[in-house]
């Protein structure tokens, strides 16, 4: 959507959402959504993991935007892709614990009556990941140790497919593969949800006219000393500029 | 200190404060102790190495009582400890980058004219170790590999002292040592900070009176679902109630 104007709000302040209570999110994610409303945005993507899983009903009752998270987009992905109807599933803690992806992943491959016999989803926390990614730490003996610990177990699971479900994890994607096999296909959920956004614009004649320019603007909550590398090892190109801006009270 | 009343407030809704940039560390820890100060505290410790580097100074010109951080009780243990005069200090990003434990380090050698030739400090950060300890990973094979990679290099600068420079780095104390060796010893401020705390409190006659009974009281900005184990581990008893509060606007 090379039309879109996109405003991002990172907080960074307040993060990693991943180990707090639910609570907490809710309340920080309502913040978040706020400030994006005060920018004047037309939709919210949620895209955060332990956000969308525990405050994506909450922000959808009290926007008067459309709201999409990643879940539900990162289910579907998952679902297409395994051909054994055994899938697993990794994320922060706040994720796992909620529940709300192996959640959806059912329901989505209860859509699809008669393609699957038994259907089995493994969900496993693994918190650690997002501390690796941020050291830059994504392939050493550090990060396979850990990948190892986590993931190890998995392959006894037999699953065909594991959804990265943490914005981070991209990241680790290929020391990930090396641990779990070449026979397990890695799911992201970035690319369905940003097709999902785009259907959804779309749907409601809410799409930019093609000839207007687009815009990415960064607002980050701190301008933490290691976003610049974080944030263009993510993007694949540098970031432009970011400003700095507080979402509620944060 | 039995007879003293003590308030404990963990900002866990925003922590770890060791990514954070030190002009967002200096805000979180004005509001921290402004809170403190609505609960009738007559003394403030900053019991977190970060914002001890970075906000001490702010602090102690815009409270109304005294206020002691970690890094000079810290300093003076370390310096007290060696014998060579070839010290380390590991730390959060924020607590290395602040360089407040090497000017402070160096300030207390300094007092102790002729006890030393050369002195010399080395600091290096080791932020992974905050997460390995939330994780309960303190001697594992993933613990044990960041631990080589953070300090393994320490043992060619022949140290004899190290200064665990950051409130969780004490449950890591074994592996620490195991990977520095046992000719180096290892320096927490802790102790070093509640006997100045001590001295602080009767130096001004604000201890309490032998007759009291003495408290603790803990408020966190969030109710992390980990708190409870990881705070037990740190004070080796339970910790009794656990109150929820907001910082300033957190």
């Amino acid at each position: 959507m090379p039309a879109e104007p996109i405003v991002y709000f990172g907080d960074t302040a307040r993060l990693p959402y991943g180990t707090k209570s639910a609570e907490t999110i809710r309340r920080f994610a309502a913040e978040d959504a706020e400030f994006l409303l005060g920018r004047g945005v037309k939709l919210v993507v949620v895209a955060c993991h332990s956000a969308s899983s525990v405050a994506l009903l909450d922000l959808a009752r009290q926007l008067p935007v459309p709201v999409l998270g990643v879940i539900e987009p990162g289910a579907r992905a998952l679902v297409a892709a395994t051909r054994s109807g055994r899938v697993a599933v990794i994320g922060t803690s706040a994720t796992i614990r909620a529940g709300a992806y192996e959640q959806a992943i059912r329901n989505e491959a209860g859509r699809r009556v008669g393609q699957f016999g038994r259907f089995e989803v493994i969900a496993r926390a693994t918190p650690l990941f997002v501390p690796l990614a941020e050291e830059g730490w994504l392939e050493n003996d550090v990060a396979e140790a850990a990948a190892l610990r986590y993931l190890g177990p998995l392959a006894a699971e037999r699953v065909d497919a594991l959804l990265l479900g943490c914005t981070h994890y991209p990241l680790l994607a290929p020391l990930i593969s090396r641990v779990v096999g070449p026979q397990v296909r890695l799911v992201d959920s970035a690319e369905e949800t940003a097709a999902e956004a785009e259907r959804l614009l779309a749907g409601r004649g809410l799409s930019a006219t093609t000839a207007s320019p687009g815009s990415l603007t960064v607002y980050l909550s701190d301008l933490t000393p290691n976003f610049e590398t974080i944030g263009s090892r993510f993007l694949g190109e540098p970031l432009g500029d970011v400003l700095r801006a507080t979402a509620g009270k944060g």
